[in-house]
């Protein structure tokens, strides 16, 4: 996209929502506003991050995509977490996994499925990502099994023991992709492209652009609080279908765009480490910062989320274990995904 | 099978239950009776149904086939409902499931197996079917996890959202296996053999079995009641155990045949797909069904149900994955198929 | 290991453990002597198990390899069995079978990825070991789902059932690999290695080995019931974590030994076959043995144990479905075990 145009679409955005917020006092009209501008600075962040990330070359870039390619979604659960609002954060972080995996996925395939008949990638990743999907049940499953009935304390320390172990895998998982085994594992092609900006720049529009999307992720949050008493809508659904497909909006088009450029191994990448993501990194780092600032939030998710996520897990492991996708795949994946939406709806 | 034969045991099968229904009192005779009619008179209609498909052309006579392949089991399902039998309604939705997956494909398997040290078949075909297994698993457990609290007409809604996407979904899987991809997945080869009866015969064979297997059919849900009740089974293994087989046993030893003739692929194809056919077209039916005949079904399915679905599904994906098989395969699926059956006798 | 120093350590170790039994009263003296005297003659059991199977010949062999390769967790089952201690053996067959997934195997995986970039092993062999895991958890899950509700005398008659039908399903297994099959499974290259006794030696030192083991077992589980009330540890943390090591020692040191040898397929084999051998069983076993002794133990484990052996059986299917292992995989497996010791502790 033309740079003006970018610029003048995330100004616009911010204004617009900044008026929203300081001078009127119509809920819905500032939820709205600060929604849309939440999706255009969540695009800035990620193109942003990318600069930054080409500048620090290819192993620290690697990090820094892969730590900061959630952060719109980091920033806005923090703001959930600081208000007390855990329903609605483990609502989203499950929204954020099974949007990725089902909608984003879904959608990919499908449109992908409709151009080419068989769309095919690196059937290695798929099988190692399925290890860590595994990983991530297990990981979400035990302490709902075991903590039911324990006490509160108990139930803290072992949180506390899973993000910390969560956090260690992932980031070894980062060393085994990019250092030790990244020649037999990735699969998007070396990025060509020039970055947009310098170096000095992109620091700079890293800064600004986690800055705004601060600011704005606050004025949604308290948007979103409004807007699911008004319309009856539970915490469950809010979190899991509002606030996880805004949060996400960014990456969402940009892995349904390759798909459809015919490069489906990317889209899948990008989905799947998206959510791998979310549920090994982004969940136990909310745990352990939710203890910092003195809200402490457990690791505990209700059956429904639990089933939400075992559902998504299974079939995308199922759909991506052979390396080749075509349309239909992406309709069984869609069809789960409005299954679990109505479900959460009517719950 | 020589035709006049055939049609002197559907004849006398036919004269022997009615004669038990109309002229005596005995339940246990008027039962068996029934039962063995419709095992005959299900091969008749299948017979019928194949005949009308060949004449209907490749993609037509494919639906038919995928369609009304269940019709015994659909329309046993449909006085069920009628006379509001809705747990064994479930359950012998149940019981067709795991008999397709467990003991049909168990025996096949098996007895295929004694006779070949390896049988192998179209592991594409096997990895599609795992990934609509799953969506039905997803289906079928989503409803339970989340219903079980909610108020009953939530439920409704939910349960008749799910069915019409089931549906959809298998409408499309059949557009998928049938026509944009039909090249890549099937098993089974053309079907060389000319059909039995001219095209007119045909259409009237298939109205006469249809009409013949509701008729009996009726009866024999008369006689289940009975039976259930003297001999003190649950409904629950009943509909699971005795219905499910009864109403399947024509397609099953299609299966096993096939298997035994080196034709593995046939045999999987035919269980599986009766399966699935089960779950993802049959079922949802029956739920829209019951509320046009003012008995609303829901799709809430007890916790026994679906451990013994969700086995088998499993199990079967299991072995069914590297597009070969062996004997030792068709011993695990009847293992699990016998420790069910015990389950269920016991509940 | 040099025959003479093994012996040496043999006799130290029971005459330490002796001594501590027989004449302090220093309850933890007494736990770690006798622990360390079960691990020595645990290894001691092992080799002549080997020797004996030498000299029965291939078949023979291989039944007993496969049948007494637990005997030594059985024979400390048995005594918590007679001492009524339920909750603990099947904490403690929890433990042996998670211990050998995820543990042993993790360890196994890791270390040699941290030597060979990639080891490659057998993928038919893990398929099928895959469909008999899914057994042992829908044998497992299917009592705990159906029997809560139901009467004592059913839950013993189908406790019964199950574990004769396993029993059945774990012999043809045998026969499936070793006669049958053998060609296309094995991964152990034959056993090029003299025996290190005649025949009759070996005879007797099975005999006395396994006698041993028998006395000293007794000690432990004396010692493990102090241990248990004076930590305050919970039956199921001392059985999963405490019991289940001591008890598979020496395997465990084999398969990791194999692993870092480069011979990765000896370990998984080894891991995964011992996990078998304990849910297929050594599990079915005790429960008609502790019938035979009139302590009644059913099949119910608990939604803690059924959780965390689900867990294990589905990420090491994850992992070894494609006959290839990193050191990542092993990372993957030693998280959920680390995750599941913590969780057992804290309940």
């Amino acid at each position: 996209m033309n740079q003006r145009l970018f610029f003048s679409l995330i100004a616009a955005s911010l204004v617009l929502a900044a008026f929203a917020h300081y001078f009127t006092d119509h809920a819905i009209f500032q939820f709205v506003t600060a929604a849309l501008a939440v999706v255009v600075l969540a695009a800035w962040l990620g193109k942003s991050t990318e600069s930054v990330a080409h500048y620090a070359g290819d192993r620290i870039g690697g990090f820094l995509n892969a730590t900061f390619g959630n952060a719109a979604e980091l920033i806005i659960s923090f703001f959930l977490v600081r208000d007390g609002l855990f329903e609605m954060v483990k609502a989203s972080i499950t929204g954020a996994i099974i949007g990725n995996m089902l909608l984003v996925l879904g959608l990919s395939v499908l449109l992908g499925g409709l151009k080419y008949k068989e769309q095919k990638f690196n059937a290695k990743l798929a099988g190692h990502n399925a290890s860590l999907m595994i990983l991530a049940i297990a990981a979400l499953f035990i302490p709902a099994v075991f903590l039911r009935e324990l006490p509160v304390v108990k139930i803290e320390s072992l949180s506390i023991v899973i993000a910390i172990l969560l956090i260690i895998a992932y980031v070894l998982w980062l060393i085994f992709s990019m250092v030790t085994h990244s020649d037999f594992l990735s699969d998007i092609d070396p990025q060509e492209s020039e970055p947009l900006w310098s170096k000095g720049i992109s620091i700079l529009m890293l800064a600004l652009s986690t800055l705004f999307v601060a600011i704005v992720s606050e004025w949604l949050v308290h948007g979103v609080e409004y807007i699911s008493h008004t319309f009856g809508w539970s915490d469950l659904f809010v979190g899991a279908f509002v606030i996880a497909i805004i949060g996400n909006a960014a990456e969402h088009s940009a892995a349904v765009l390759l798909a459809v450029k015919g490069r489906i191994g990317g889209a899948v990448e990008i989905a799947i480490g998206s959510s791998l993501q979310i549920a090994l990194f982004v969940a136990p780092t909310l745990v352990l910062v939710s203890l910092l600032i003195g809200k402490p939030m457990d690791f505990v998710f209700t059956p429904f989320e639990l089933a939400a996520i075992a559902a998504s897990i299974l079939i995308t492991i199922s759909i991506t274990r052979d390396g080749a996708t075509n349309w239909f795949e992406g309709v069984l994946l869609l069809t789960v995904y409005i299954i679990l939406g109505t479900a959460f709806f009517f719950v």
